[in-house]
């Protein structure tokens, strides 16, 4: 018996593939799906069976290419939905597959149709429940999706899914969700790759809430939804063309570099030290692991992109964009920064500060103006540096008048990161005077500076 | 955070290693060991401890090679013994590794010194066990190594582990165990890959019996004890040498092949059909994946080893003794058997049958020798052919005086691979009238022959 | 710079990659074409080029792939025929790739519109030849493919490629021909991998004949032509459908590959021995490494095939296969033969035999009728036996009246892989006396049996 | 038959691996040679002789190692020198090898004992000539080693070894060197990775000097000698311990290594942008692939080294070290700078300006002080800035005198790379005003600046 799990870094997505026999399932496939079927191959079984826990809008699902590839049937969890493709699943609907049995559970709340899988062990005994975004470790899904108004109705849903449904399976069932800590999904996952009905039930705060009220009143909450989400989502309830398909990205010399990706958007993946010394002019810093997370904030869809690596291979990179459905990215600087300034090409740097530096400035002068990019959990959490003006990364687009465009602006996130990728945008934007403090709040706070 | 277990296949042995930050520590880490090292530095952390759960019989463990590697401590769990290494650890001690708690349990039962490791979320939680042999998914360990005059002492040690130290620890609990299904260690490890202390509480037969009485009854058995196991034990109260440092085996042609291997054992590791049809006399029949369940009952140690491989890299096959500590594999026939025909050596054959021409043959004589070669386990579950004599294909060795020379003598098993083992052995003493029955009895089953 | 010549095994195709700076080029692209994106993208070039020598017969080109996955431009060789892609040569054209200079050789012969390619070292030096199939390591290629009556007409233009242009090029040049030894496109390809027209002026035979005339005697000769490179031909002319938009094979149960494989042929890839053992009645024997050279001549087109295979993993012979142009392998037995047999189908036997026993057989009988598939020029290099009646195996099907049905009929080659291949196919036409003889001659010659 | 070349980057060292039935050799086999054995097992021979071509200086030869995994006879060089391993070559000397024919030709000039081995083809034509380090192409190896009052001697023996030995053989032999373009053992080495006699005898200017006299002249050179060069050739006449044997560097927290690293030499591999932003106070600039060409003058011997990489598997690094030499790598950053950053440790910028910028600086100031740190022979191909200071990168150390402290010091060189070096070396000595020249004299050139 073959059971995986394979985690799809940055977007801490996770599918799993069963296998027992001759026969095999999916659940939730990524969209470079090749992976499956290699699974398969080397485990000796066909993968027969696809299921989708949700519609998902994070990232784009692979059911349709897995298909094209293995002659698998899709079932998909959303009968209000119309689906391009597949079939919808009734309650408590049974599969035998390998010898093994498989359950639906109608598990409603982060969307009206979510359903969770209950995979029986080989001697027939409730074993594994797949519970796709309703039921994280340390965390239950947001019920926001359909708008507030109908919140506390999906909420309801939700409880009756934990309370009434899962846990009663036992605190022995094993619980193989859809994402693992950093996903866009939920800002509370916790960092336990396993975990159990029993042991969320004693320790996910969410599942504490066993009164109703008390749990609406801490699940129903608004939070963001990023722009790309519908996009997603309308991709996935289509099918999505597959990795194998596309053209590579072509390496580009300076000079085809120069005269092409002004048609486009420069992507600088490169970590913040070397962004910050000299880029591209116009181009945008997302560090590569930080692409599945913000890729979809700040690029556009339909607009070629340009790539500029640290690392010779571009390709990881183009992965993680064509997980979020950016099919077109089509060169990247062959080579790196390196010959671009051998051929005398222009460059910009952004300036760089350390904290102890931003400190003793700070000394000096009292009015700096300070830009947290970090999100209002973190700051709450971590800590915040007084007289700080707080602006999601994700929320600067929207929020550019509120930043002062002739006067100093000290961007700092947790790390350097993220506060490289605003202090980039908004130089895109015409800014001239950002400087990213390396470390950000990690680095204050390991030096005692002084917090609110 | 990594999480991973790592499975040695065929020995089905599980070994852990845990990271966090900077640090990690690996749990029972196999003899070839540097994968540890590469998951280490592919995630960023070193590793500080390395924990066994017993003295271990049943494989050459790592951890003095890996400390080599690594500069980690080795804390062991059998404090009775004199190891050559590392320190023993004390009832209830704590270690923080990359910020994570673990916490040493003793869990007397197959050993005396069974040490037991539980690990704590990063919040602090009871999490996961690492049961070693004590408790397995659908069985637990021996409690006969000591002999069976102390078997009664050793249950009850055991029956205290289980209901009085793991089961409370609660249903929730992720249980690690040192093995999985196929393990030379228990032949009723269940195929699940993962469980819980709950999942085990509810289907675990063992665990049913709560009363110590009926647990004494149905736990305190006699067992099978390969021969190797005192080997094993004693070079893992030692520590052993590295994977690395000994030299491959040598691609000789069949010239230097037939020269050479008389000094030692030739081992074909082919399926039993190419076998069969043809193999290098005085040769021992033992398929790839079969080799770490049957190898040490066979193979004698401190004599050469000579391979007859159907691919052509052998190092799957020197990988699977070297675990269980052959080290002297000094070659094989490259090309494989081939050549060797091509170079006009002798080869002999084994007959075969299949279960159609074997009922045929039974309609028309009553009175075939048929030997059984299938545990008694086995027979009593998939049933047995009239008038078969059962004699366990580890035990013929001890039995040959039972089989007779001078009457054609049909061998079985499950399926034809440990039959062709069992035959090619009798040949290898002289037998000549030996013939395997391909399909064995799952064969004889599927075409409705008839069964005692 | 990147110099990288990479094999297709079996068919022994060698196929080029070239690239520096930015720009890269092949020279005659296998159909599996992912590996050259792959160089590229990790020497940071792109591929702008792709050059065929001249319209392949004996495997598909993968230049329209190519083209799909980088956008480069393919030159084609053969001005008078209509491909459907792609640009042809003017004599003498150059280009420009990465500062490189290439230069067009047209070297008519084996087809009126063959073509080579000169490629200069950075220095601008003329460094490497391109031969195609004009000029091999000790061979020259066939001029008989459009028919005896117009070899002297091909052989006159082939002379005058190889003395009138390549020659005088200079010693030093290297030569780069598509194919190497054990190609079906010449049974006298050297075994050296590397050559230079000097060394080719003084050790290749065909090149010792400076006389045209005598010349024309030797080169002017006639050779089987496969039944299969007319279908390479027309695919090669309009260009074929990627690897990776096929699906893989799905492995099979055994009833499910007893169900499925009657509507197609069953090709087993193992050794003689497993196959002579055992196989599934009306299977084709064809060793792995054969598949490349024999599959087109037994294995109809637009029929499924299904596989037979000693390792778990069918991807290789899938390759091999997908190469020639079979693009139809729909299914395996998953596990292999053990399966079969344990699920009670039948099985047939080959019976084999030992030169050492073919020997004693040939003493008490002298009028055995033996069967030599070797082809007509290793009869005559590495002897006969005396009295053998000679088949090439690749006529069997054409003669096989020849071959009597109520005798037996002892079929040996070189080794015992190609004498089953010609049991398996008499088997499967309705014949039951077929022994094959293990080792062939080679092993004949090594017992010092006696020859003609 | 394999054949094949493995190429060291950085080093440029080529070795070579000839297989052929179950025997095969190794020319000049380099310091992790595992890879010798895994060709040799995938291809069915074992090595039996290991050759070299002259005792090396720049570089660790795994002869000795190789010996120890396969049991192969080293043969060596140079006759006058006490190795302390394998067996001196006689002159003329034959070995048959898989039935190919090897033989020793001494070839002194570069040393007094190189020899080179002439390969013939498997029908016993001599084929390929194993050059070592006296014929490149398009250059012939440095006479200075033993001194230039014996340059004479040795050159004559030179030209004796190449005029009257070598091109004799015949322009079709293949020419197989043990470096290519890019090692230190010669700036000239032309970027052709395929050679011949014929074509270094039109096209390598070295061999245009057919009159003894003007060849004196020109090749009778004094080069530079790095200091490593004499505890590489110690090692090499003693051998070396494995890789393999070596414990790999340990991953530092940002407080570990701040602890430890000062104990050694900090070398940070990360390109130059990235280093010029921030780096650890005192550590050196050696970008990733400079470390084969450059550690070796800047990095001690018998002190530990600490890295900072921008990628999170420092090997590829270590091995690089390792390969001349330094076994002694015992930590790197575990994450890069980024967590040195969050944990609030302090770091140095080095600035950086494009050569737009410094045009400008020009344009306003005369006085600048330039320090080229090229070499004179690319200083003279590409052109020099009016007014610069030349000296080597690698002749820093020893004319630090000559630079000032109290004035703004330009470093440019071809691209940016070894500026930073230099720049980081004096920042390390206590210069203050360094600043690097992005893109150097490339980027110089290509925005049409003045030259000298």
């Amino acid at each position: 018996m073959l059971f995986e799990r394979l985690e799809s870094k940055g977007l801490a997505h996770y599918s799993y593939i069963i296998g027992r026999g001759n026969e095999g399932f999916v659940i939730d496939p990524r969209r470079d799906c090749s992976i499956y079927i290699d699974l398969g191959i080397r485990h000796g079984f066909r993968i027969t069976h696809i299921f989708e826990t949700h519609r998902n809008e994070d990232y784009i699902i692979g059911s349709v290419e897995l298909v094209r590839l293995t002659g698998a049937h899709i079932w998909h969890a959303d009968s209000q939905m119309k689906y391009g493709y597949g079939e919808p699943i009734d309650d408590g609907q049974i599969w035998k597959i390998g010898g093994l049995k498989v359950q639906a559970m109608p598990s409603p709340g982060h969307t009206p149709g979510s359903v969770s899988y209950l995979l029986h062990d080989p001697n027939g005994s409730p074993w594994i429940l797949f519970t796709g975004d309703a039921l994280f470790a340390g965390d239950v899904d947001r019920v926001d999706l359909l708008g507030m108004e109908r919140a506390p109705e999906m909420t309801h849903l939700l409880y009756d899914t934990l309370f009434n449904k899962m846990l009663p399976l036992g605190d022995g069932v094993i619980v193989c969700p859809a994402h693992g800590a950093g996903s866009v999904c939920s800002s509370s996952i916790a960092g336990r790759p396993w975990t159990t009905l029993g042991f969320e039930r004693e320790h996910n705060p969410k599942l504490h809430f066993v009164d109703e009220d008390e749990f609406m009143t801490h699940v129903a909450q608004k939070n963001e939804r990023p722009p790309y989400f519908r996009r997603m989502e309308k991709i996935n309830l289509q099918g999505a063309p597959s990795f194998e398909s596309l053209p590579p990205p072509q390496p580009l010399s300076p000079r085809e570099f120069f005269q092409n990706a002004s048609d486009g958007v420069v992507v600088d993946t490169r970590m913040e030290l070397g962004y910050g010394a000299a880029h591209i002019p116009g181009s945008l810093s997302m560090w590569l692991e930080g692409l599945p997370s913000f890729a979809g904030w700040f690029l556009p869809y339909d607009t070629p992109l340009f790539l500029v690596n640290e690392t010779v291979d571009p390709m990881k990179a183009v992965r993680y964009l064509f997980r979020i459905g950016y099919d077109e990215v089509v060169g990247y600087l062959a080579g790196g920064m390196l010959p671009w300034h051998m051929k005398g090409y222009e460059s910009e740097e952004t300036p760089m500060v350390t904290v102890q530096d931003l400190c003793k400035e700070l000394d000096r002068e009292k009015d700096l103006w300070l830009l947290d990019v970090r999100s209002r959990e973190e700051a709450e959490e971590a800590g915040e540096i007084p007289g700080a003006h707080q602006i999601h990364v994700t929320q600067i687009p929207q929020h550019l008048t509120d930043i002062p465009q002739n006067q100093t602006v000290y961007v700092f996130c947790g790390s350097g990161l993220r506060s490289m990728l605003a202090a980039s945008y908004l130089q895109r934007e015409g800014w001239r005077k950002g400087v990213v403090v390396l470390g950000g709040l990690s680095g204050w706070n390991s030096k005692s500076c002084p917090l609110k």
